[in-house]
């Protein structure tokens, strides 16, 4: 049993196949429909803003899946990422659980975003794409994919929220280091952006309407293709290599988690490290609870709705079965933009229904506490996003401490926060607030939900 | 043989001892003198500023000092860092050399400084010391004390250059969020500082303004205690478990290093990675070429003279025998604000006059065409600073191809950028330019000083 504060595995240990849930699932994910008939769509439908090979993992129900070596070989930049054993974090909480995080902080961009970036890139390369579009809200996916499509030669426009990109021009700056071409959004580029700007020509921006707006311009050029940093069963596919990693780290510790958690924002890093976890509750019986932390701004898992959605603001996206607020919900501006959408992906949206994982939602002054707490212990300053885990972790703790259990806790520190200082800046000059949504306000957005089922 | 892209060390492979290399220097530094008197100083007269413990190790000739545990138990937060092979660089320089590179941008704090900030802050915390002063220039030096300093429960007062204050506000924001209280300097707290301000109420102050601030505080206080991120003895010393370290893990890979390389201001990372392998170079016949990389603004060991200079610029420190630019020279504001400091410890200045390391001078557009090339390449952003190296290490690599020669080169890869990213964004915009200094200004410079010896 190690006794070492990180845990670290070999290149040679790292995982070489990604894992498929939808395999060991009793209720498979319901399908994604047409927006216009409504019916099924099949994954030819896909194909004009996606490579083959993508769609491919997207319906796929093979268990496991090979990770291409090229893409082992970038991985290995940073991978395997270490599991930390936050002694100094349990000690200031004085609590008998023993907490341990995995460090998706490592990589080039700072978060577990390459994790998928890397084979989208890859996998469009090989079939030939030049050139691509992705949205980015506070920049982690955009920097990501940056990183990525300059390694394979590939031309890529990002549309960031004009929001963020006002507000964080570091994560700007990063993605034009690696090459990228970064358009505030909305923008009179596209269709989608013209009639927001046309309504409202101040509009901050949101996630949704980058998606509309990156669609569009992949939907329009054939030789354009469009990738996505979360919510799709291939995205989330990608990050199991986390989970996977973990479980391993977790058997070198002699420590088998009793609660996993991650925040959550379209699902990829959560479903990332809980999955392989997840595998085991499913199939040998082990009762690991998997909690996923939402932003009580943004509280689609907590107070949404099951029903088919669109995945962007336009309405462009296929309908795909969801926890959602509705589409044209506008949460506060939190720091944590990478949390800031309003629905989940299919897969983790039918787990929560089944009640196979778990949701908590965290205010924006209990993340930024916790988000101090931990950088003044382990040192590390998390991003806005990753202090939505850490405050659950620590919830947890405190629940240990009261009942006296000995409890394994291991989260996901899916990034750093080094580029997201000035949030940090604004909490101590007391500028942050919590603002509670009302029920009327959800109720209203959903309202205007077209029910498909 | 590892084929490993990264290079790890458990942690209990961790070196538990320091390494000093006055023991084996042939021609020991001369000593510091009184700025009164000229005359060779005791370790009483450095009382007022250090706790006796670090005193102690800056007049050690001890071989080896043992790493206390509590220091042992915080440097496992990150350390052993990573050595990893840069193959992707390799292959963009189509050369024959062998390209490592010690990864410190992993600690806290994002570069090596944690290495000595933990031990000065844990010696001070030992005898009772419940405040510190320091000074800090681009920041990195100042954000490592503070976490150091708020893990032993001291007062941080960092001064901080008066122009990155202004300009990096982010490296503020990561001293406040680990406790610390900042001041711009030149600052009307001081007589130093209300000195400079009444001959120019706009300086934008230097690292030896910022020094004489920190040092004035210290002094009149008995209860506070100063702290330096470099140049002396002691900090030099504490920075060796880097190459420590980075000697097994280049055992492993089977390569020894033909070539050392890393950035220089005061000497400390260079000192860090080189002195380890410099050992075996006096003791054991290697012939590993050593070389520390200045800003070509700022050249003090390949244009400056050996001499005794102050290393603040009020004259209020000790004399130290250097190579120096002289105490008042006012270096061009480039962003590798870490190596904008007058002159080089006593140790490192010895061995140059000895010829036992080498120094080479970089421009700044060459840095950073370098390490944008790196992040490219690598995918981790560098610091300014460390550009530095990572220039030279593309020099040496491209001279290895001329020769047709596989040789093997090891640099330190400092600390990362991403706090530093609007440097990136003013050479993307053209904004950065080289400044060529006359051999005039320098002697200009250099005539100010009194002669010693």
């Amino acid at each position: 049993m190690s006794k070492e504060k990180k845990i670290y595995l070999n290149e040679r240990e790292m995982p070489t196949q990604w894992y498929n849930i939808v395999a060991d699932m009793v209720n498979k994910p319901l399908p994604p429909l047409h927006p216009g008939t409504k019916q099924p769509i099949g994954p030819e439908a896909l194909a004009p803003l996606f490579p083959m090979s993508l769609i491919q993992q997207e319906v796929s129900t093979d268990r496991w899946i090979d990770i291409p070596e090229e893409v082992q070989d970038l991985y290995k930049i940073w991978r395997p990422t270490p599991v930390h054993r936050a002694y100094n974090l349990e000690k200031a909480l004085d609590t008998p659980a023993r907490i341990y995080f995995k460090n998706e902080s490592v990589s080039p961009a700072g978060s577990h975003k390459p994790n998928t970036a890397i084979p989208q890139a890859y996998y469009n390369y090989k079939e030939g794409i030049k050139s691509m579009t992705t949205e980015t809200g506070a920049g982690q996916w955009g920097s990501a994919l940056s990183f990525a499509c300059q390694h394979f030669g590939i031309n890529l426009k990002v549309f960031m929220v004009k929001v963020s990109y006002e507000q964080k021009p570091y994560r700007k700056m990063l993605m034009n280091t690696w090459g990228a071409e970064v358009i505030p959004s909305p923008s009179m580029l596209t269709e989608a952006g013209r009639k927001i700007l046309s309504q409202n020509p101040n509009s901050p921006g949101s996630l949704g309407i980058a998606i509309s707006e990156a669609v569009e311009v992949a939907a329009k050029d054939e030789k354009t293709k469009y990738s996505l940093g979360s919510v799709l069963n291939h995205v989330l596919l990608h990050q199991t290599i986390i989970g996977l990693e973990a479980m391993k780290q977790m058997e070198m510790t002699g420590d088998y988690p009793d609660i996993v958690i991650a925040c959550f924002g379209g699902g990829s890093n959560f479903a990332g490290i809980t999955f392989p976890f997840l595998r085991f509750n499913i199939t040998q019986g082990k009762k690991t609870r998997m909690i996923a932390c939402e932003p009580a701004s943004c509280p689609k898992l907590t107070r949404g709705q099951f029903q088919y959605d669109f995945g962007d603001t336009a309405g462009l996206t296929p309908l795909i079965p969801m926890y959602t607020l509705g589409h044209n919900f506008v949460p506060d501006s939190i720091h944590a933009g990478g949390l800031r959408y309003h629905g989940a992906g299919a897969i983790v949206s039918q787990l929560l229904k089944d009640k196979l994982i778990e949701a908590q939602s965290v205010k924006q002054l209990e993340t930024f506490e916790a988000g101090v707490l931990f950088a003044r212990t382990e040192g590390i300053l998390p991003a806005p996003e990753t202090s939505h885990a850490i405050a659950v972790a620590i919830r947890e703790a405190k629940i240990a401490k009261q009942e006296g259990k000995a409890k394994t806790i291991l989260f996901n520190f899916s990034g750093h926060g080094y580029i997201d200082l000035s949030a940090y800046d604004q909490y101590f000059a007391g500028l942050l607030q919590d603002h509670e949504i009302t029920q009327e306000e959800i109720m209203k957005s959903l309202a205007q939900l077209e029910k498909v089922i």
